[in-house]
């Protein structure tokens, strides 16, 4: 466990709050056990989390780090991040502020405040500490394949692109299939999950070599004495910079089980000239993929309606499952179950009952 | 330009020359422009280069790093590797008495010697460079697809497995283009490569979020004013533990064509319970997932015959060529000429003349 889940947080998010790169901030918001007792944005200084990004959470939004601190925080939580993953200069200012005034820091960037001779002298002046959660393990093996071999039922979410709600439906399933009596286990796979459970490894930060035997390591540590595991994807097998990232996790989780994650009416590749591949291609893409390591299959579809009408949020959930011949849902708004309910006819036609 | 390409070298492949892990002594002893001017392997010591693997050199095979010293070494190259690259316990000692003795070292693993800190002191104190081949650039980018934008004919080798013959057919077919009087540049990926040429990146080595991004980099800085990029491969895509890397380079390389190597005989991905996948089936993956970023043909095939008699190979070979409907080659034992011919007919189709 990477830090206390009872320490309270006061979410960064400056001048982002709910906008495209706020992800890791809704997130923590969402999931994670931890209080939060304050966002910072400028911007959206005043608002309540609700107004902004419609969460059931009571935090106030202040305009500065000094301004969060009448709330109590234990930690500052960086909760932006951009294609990348490095430190915008204008945070350097308010990390330090929030150290001066007693807080640690949870990072999920790629650049690691502990390696940062200013920050990293600063906090240990003021004996706070520099949670970086992105910081691989010093020691990692190489992937051969052995995670095919655990008890549970993996299932990995797989997707059309980046940021289209693969941590998200593991988490939701997660939590799904507990509440159906089930033992289960979310594994973290990058910076916001790792915040939200307290720990993992962030495959994108690995070095190449060690990405897939990092989540073999991951999937066989808890693949043995729970009745799921659900691994945390990333990126998409088809994303121009993150493919590799995308098959190393496939190959190193070794699943059973695929939810081929989507967010709907999305068109590109993040903002690039490449068109999302057909969902029923990526299907077959996934599965034809998978089954060099061990045959596994999409079992359904999970389609991000943030920012549809329901009745639009209905229309593309039917839509995927007539394209595809699949299950579809959005786990946030229509619930988890009926992708659960496929997993467990799955689970059950390969034996592991009840 | 890491070190002098005139530097006298001794390389050092203590109980492994010529067995299954000296592909990087054997590779630089092949091509590297510095002299090599012993071998330290105590278990071969007495015979030559050419007695234990057969390549076009007089260095001798001496029985230690103060045994090596009368054939006034500059520098100490490590030459072994194993999976995961990590520095055996034993090697230290034969390191710092190489430090002492006034050679720099250079060194292929994952584990670096500027962060071992009795190496590193050592090195200090005798004023010797340790050239850690394998350390990334401290900034790369995030990969776009914009490598297949370059003017050049981008030619990535890709495999059936690890070491099967990518790095040795993509520096075959840069020579025998510029014979053919082509400019041509040599892309090395992995430690071996960059031992050889004097730069690039070792792909494998790289942070996963930043692999793709890497290839793309240096496909740039060489695409626009070359005939052709020869781009070495790594791994296979098929492969557990390294296809994210493998996957990293096709999409951040965006090759328009590809040679698929592979080792006669051959029947199992390393040493794992995978069957090597058939090539036609190969040729048509590398294909299929190329072709998400930029449609690319595999032109030819790539056959290592090392260790098979000349009939044998050329059984192989023609084996290969009927199997794919491809022209194929061994390019150590038969030259690279076939594959070249068929890569200059691409780039005439392609409109690329002269």
């Amino acid at each position: 466990m990477y830090y206390s889940q009872t320490a309270r947080l006061a979410v960064y998010a400056e001048g982002e709050f709910g906008k495209g790169h706020s992800k890791t901030a809704e997130g923590v918001i969402r999931y994670a056990r931890n209080p939060v007792v304050a966002v910072i944005d400028s911007e959206q200084k005043g608002k309540t989390v609700r107004d902004v990004v419609g969460l059931d959470c009571q935090a106030p939004i202040v305009g500065s780090v000094s301004e969060s601190l009448r709330f109590k925080p234990d930690a500052l939580l960086l909760g932006t991040a951009w294609t990348g993953g490095r430190l915008p200069g204008a945070w350097r200012k308010d990390i330090l502020t929030a150290i001066k005034s007693g807080l640690d820091i949870i990072n999920g960037l790629h650049d690691f405040l502990g390696d940062d001779d200013e920050i990293a002298r600063c906090a240990a002046e003021h004996d706070r500490r520099l949670l970086d959660v992105r910081r691989p393990p010093a020691e990692l093996p190489v992937a051969s394949g052995k995670a095919a071999g655990v008890s549970a039922l993996t299932v990995l979410t797989v997707g059309s692109d980046c940021s289209v709600g693969k941590m998200t439906t593991s988490l939701e399933l997660t939590y799904a299939a507990e509440r159906a009596g089930r033992k289960a286990r979310f594994i973290a796979t990058g910076q916001t999950g790792i915040m939200i459970v307290g720990d993992g490894i962030a495959i994108d930060r690995v070095i190449g070599d060690f990405m897939a035997g990092a989540t073999e390591q991951m999937v066989i540590a808890h693949g043995y004495d729970n009745d799921y595991v659900f691994v945390e994807g990333q990126g998409s097998i088809v994303h121009p910079g993150f493919s590799g990232v995308t098959l190393a996790l496939l190959h190193g989780a070794a699943p059973e089980a695929m939810i081929l994650c989507h967010k709907a009416a999305k068109t590109r590749i993040g903002e690039l000239p490449f068109p999302i591949t057909p969902l029923p291609a990526l299907v077959a893409l996934y599965e034809e993929m998978a089954a060099y390591v061990r045959p596994a299959r999409v079992l359904g579809i999970s389609i991000n309606t943030a920012g549809l009408s329901d009745g639009e949020a209905r229309h593309a959930v039917s839509a995927a499952e007539k394209e595809c011949g699949l299950p579809a849902t959005d786990p946030v708004r229509f619930g988890a179950d009926d992708l659960l309910n496929a997993l467990e006819e799955f689970r059950a036609m390969r034996g592991r009952t009840p």
